[in-house]
Order: structure tokens, then C-alpha cells, then sequence
């Protein structure tokens, strides 16, 4: 019988779940949508029912070794999920300790959802054998998740590896967490997006994108602009890769990776994003740490990573038992 | 027998050396100058006479478990220093390798010397019991090492903790890097009289500053100056604790540490710097982050902290062997 690993990743708008062999591959799949209120126990309780169901939909029977479950805000060292912005419940959600009300596997652990992407490309991924690297995933916001000597670095309370919210410019953009400049706010979707913005209002060249509004303009149309050509769309992939290249060469200076992944949305932008941030990390490095440290793509299929890296929280567990 | 460590710290000007028991008593001191030369076997060979020296001049026999060595751009993985630019040795120096070929020891090791000095902190001083910290040496440069679940931050390649050169301002001060706007070149001694002399520039406040040239200018003059309230000596410590405290909350941001010791020179003015970097710490931290992490002291004794550090290495060491 294989062994296999439940991975669950909590979104602020849908909930994924697999069942996942030690090779990464994925032996079923189902999902829910993340309906939360006050009480926590609702939504988890439709949870446990899901992965009921998925388990009773596999067609062989396997190993079940743990649950590994990855939200935003998920705290490894409580095993809950505590004041996530997007999700609507009151205070902190013991979710492992629910789980195991329900479960008996020898592993159930939660981190939050970019710790569960880098331990996914380090287990099934591009990261395989590396003992130091750095996940960023670029989406709606900006995660990041750090590993030193072959472990997660959690720090002393569960919440290490924000490089998302490191400051660009304390006197730059409103963030979400309430700041001003973090990298967030010009790495992200949305943060290309206000780049978009301040170029057409800086320059005078003509764009397509002066045809959409601020509400309508989407990563995607950004990203088409600049493969057509458009000027200021290209500009703007140009300045979200010297921000992040900026960071990054700081991200470098504190854990010295050997590779930095960067996964999401804006990372399959390819070139139009990894030249940049390669040109300007190498700019902004240290002389010592030059020409040494890899910006690569994620190896984990699009459809699959957050359930991968969620699962992948079990073997890495199964290692420290 | 007592057991104890040689701990030897390489500095631009002088090396210092000591023999140091478990608990952190110092048995012998000695030290050099470090006088380097393109040749590094007539500094290595008067380094180990000088050891034998020491060794000779103990009261009472210990038993000796290792050699630990702090040096700047020292490298733990090779055992080197590589392209240090305040020692004018040619290319690489096997630091180890030529210790070795001179001592049995079970242990023989060098890191870079803030990395010796968060050991130190951790095995002697007010780090002990702390598995997530980061040391930070505020001297003519900044140094920082780092500890995450009790184990330094080494990286891929050994050069981890470089938090000096995280970077304030890409357009900034010129630092001895090559690059700019370093937090090395506003959080150093340098980096205090560099912004006295923007103030100057920009303030038209009467000030005892007025009267010294840049050249003459030290750390100490402005401590003293601000100590008898004199208003740009003030702002001098209140601008750099803000500068350093943006750049602690990227710290934070990467490792989540428990506490955040600060050492040298001007560490020393107490509340002068740590009042202004707490307060801009938790201003530019995240909310998850806030009222958590310490920002302390070094309780190393100033004239031993560099042995200690580098003695510590051995006692570190030997828990992995």
C-alpha cells in the first residue's frame, strides 16, 4: 500500500484538498468554498466532511501518514490560524487541535500558505537537495518562506519569513497590514497594477492600458500590453523587478540562499519579470554573494502547488518524529 | 582539570587571544598586532607562537577542547578569510588548514567575527537559552549574526548575516562596498558623524558640532555632545535609531527572532540609540510582530567579548560532533 500525505490549503475564497503519494503524485482531489464566520467550528467541521469524502473517493486504498494543512496566518507552532485578514473568523482558530479531535494520523500540522509552497518545491520541487532557499510567491499579496540548513525557519513565534511586508519606502504606498511601503504593495498583482497607474500619470507616451480603468485593470492586461509592446507596461514589469531585485539582495544578506523560487501569478510573467529581478538583485548585492545565488521558477504544476506544498508538510514532520 | 577553549579574534589593527573555561572565565589573555602582508605564513606563524605563549603562561593545566577563531569575512564552511578589506593578505587564507597542520585539537574552527559574537552572546552572555536571536555589532562597520532554532545562519555558501548591508537607500551614502545607501553607512560610528554633518548642513541650530572638522569628529564627541543636550548631536542618535530600527523590522520580518542584542561603540550610548530603535522598531514592524521582540545589550564584558565570541565557536562545535 503507498503512503500518502492529506494536503489542504485554506484560500480566502476556495479550500483544496489532495491526497498525495511521496513522489508528489496526486491520488485525489476536491475542494469547498471557504465559508467563514465567528464561529470556526462550521467551516471546519464542512472541512472534515470534505476530506470524508475525499478519502472515500480514492480508487486503491493508501497509507494515510498525516494531515499538512497551509492557510494565511497559519501559525506552525500553535497549530492555528490567528487574525487572518481575509477570512472572517473572530480571533484564533485551533485547527490542528480539531483536526485531531477527528484524526488520528501521526502527523497533523499547519503553517501558513508560503511556508507550505517552499516546503512543497523542496519535497516534490525545483528545491530538491537544497538545504538554503527562499519561496516568494507573488499573488494578491506577497509571501515568502525561508529555509536554513535544510529546515523551515519559523523564528521564536511561528510567524518568521514576511518578506512581503519588508519596507521598500516608509513613506511609499498604503499597505494592507496598515503600513506604508512594503514590498506587498508594488511585488503583487495589485502592486503592478499601482505602477501602472503612476507611470501613466508620470508619462505621456501613448498605452493601451489608458483605455481601463483603475478597478478594471487586471496583471493579465498588463502583462499582454508589454508582450505587444506597450511601453509603459513594460516599464512597469522593469520597476516591480528592481523593487523586488532590491529586496531580494537584502533577503540575500540575512540567509545567503542558494536559489530564490519565485511562484504565482505574476512569476508567469517569465522573463518579463525574472530578467529584471535578476539584473537588479545582482545590482544591489553584496559583492560577496554575486553571480552565486539562482532566481528560478517554481517546479510545482500550477494546479496542484498548494496542495503539493501543504502535503509536503507531513514527510517534512515524518522526518523530526 | 577544567576544560576550555582558545578563542582568538583577528582584527585590522591588533589580535586578541584568550583561553576561556565553560562558564565563560577568561585563564590567560595575549595578544599582536595584526600585521598582514600579501604572505599570510608570517602572520599565521607568529599567530601560533603567540598561542603557545599563552598556553605556556597558564597558572593551572586545562584541558583544551578546540581553537575558535573570529575574523572578518571569515568563512565557516572553508575555514578561511576570503577578500577581507581591512587585512592586506593576497586571495584566500586558509585559516584552519594551517592551524591544523600545527594543533591536535578536536575542534578548529573560524566564523566571521559577528557571527562570533552572537556565540558568545549565546553560550555566555544574554542570549543563553535563546534559540532565535540576532546579534548586531554597531563598530566602524556593522556586523550581525544570526540564530534560528539555536543554530547560526550560515547560508550556502558561509557569508549569511550581513544585515549591515541591507540596504537604506539605493541612491544613499557611498559605502566601502562599492554600493550605496548601506545600513552600515548610517549605523556605524561613520555612518553617526555622516549625519551630523547633513544636519549641520541643513540645521541652522547653534551646535558644539560647529567647531570640529570631519576628520577630527568622533562617535564619542557626538555621545558627549548630546548628553549636554546640544540639539543636532541629539537628532544625530534619534535619526540613526530610526534608521536602524526601519531595518531591524525587515530583520524581523525574515527570521523572527526573540530578541535583538545590539554591541559596540555605539551600543554604548544607551538610551541614546536603543530608545529611538525600539520606538521605530515597533513603528516599522508588523502588527503581528509588535511588542515581541527585545531589543537588548550585549552582557558580554566589552574587553573579552571578542575571545569569548570566538571561544564560543569551539563549545558550539563540539555539540555537533
Amino acid at each position: 500500500m503507498k503512503k500518502a500525505a492529506i494536503g489542504i490549503d485554506i484560500g480566502g475564497t476556495n479550500t483544496v484538498m489532495g491526497v498525495v503519494g511521496e513522489d508528489g503524485e496526486v491520488f485525489a482531489r476536491n475542494s469547498i468554498q471557504t465559508v467563514t464566520g465567528p464561529d470556526y467550528r462550521k467551516y471546519m467541521n464542512t472541512l472534515c466532511e470534505a476530506v470524508d469524502q475525499t478519502l472515500a473517493s480514492l480508487s486503491k486504498p493508501v497509507d494515510i501518514q498525516g494531515i499538512g494543512i497551509g492557510a494565511p496566518n497559519g501559525n506552525y507552532y500553535n497549530g492555528t490560524i490567528e487574525f487572518a485578514p481575509n477570512l472572517h473568523f473572530e480571533g484564533v482558530v485551533p485547527v490542528v487541535e480539531f483536526m485531531k479531535s477527528r484524526y488520528n494520523y501521526p502527523v497533523i500540522a499547519l503553517t501558513n500558505d508560503a511556508n507550505a509552497a517552499a516546503m512543497g518545491e523542496m519535497i516534490y520541487g525545483g528545491a530538491r537537495g537544497m538545504k538554503n532557499f527562499i519561496m516568494i510567491t507573488l499573488g494578491t499579496g506577497v509571501g515568502s518562506g525561508i529555509v536554513v540548513n535544510g529546515g523551515m525557519v519559523y523564528g521564536h513565534d511561528g510567524f518568521a519569513g514576511e518578506i512581503g511586508h519588508t519596507i521598500v519606502d516608509p513613506q511609499g504606498r498604503e499597505c494592507g497590514c496598515g503600513r506604508r511601503g512594503c514590498l506587498e504593495t508594488y511585488a503583487s498583482a495589485p502592486g503592478i497594477k499601482r505602477t501602472v497607474f503612476e507611470l501613466l500619470a508620470l508619462r505621456n507616451e501613448p498605452s493601451v492600458l489608458r483605455n481601463i480603468s483603475y478597478d478594471k485593470l487586471s496583471a493579465k492586461d498588463i502583462d499582454e500590453a508589454a508582450r505587444n509592446g506597450d511601453p509603459v507596461a513594460a516599464e512597469a514589469f522593469e520597476y516591480t523587478g528592481e523593487i523586488l531585485g532590491l529586496k531580494l539582495a537584502d533577503a540575500v544578506a540575512h540567509t545567503s540562499p542558494e536559489a530564490i523560487f519565485l511562484f504565482g501569478g505574476l512569476a508567469n510573467a517569465g522573463s518579463l519579470i525574472f530578467d529584471p529581478v535578476k539584473e537588479y538583485m545582482e545590482e544591489y548585492m553584496l559583492n560577496i554573494f554575486k553571480n552565486k545565488v539562482k532566481i528560478l521558477p517554481s517546479k510545482l504544476p500550477a494546479g496542484d502547488a498548494a496542495v503539493l506544498g501543504a502535503s509536503a508538510l507531513v514527510w517534512q514532520e515524518k522526518k523530526k518524529l
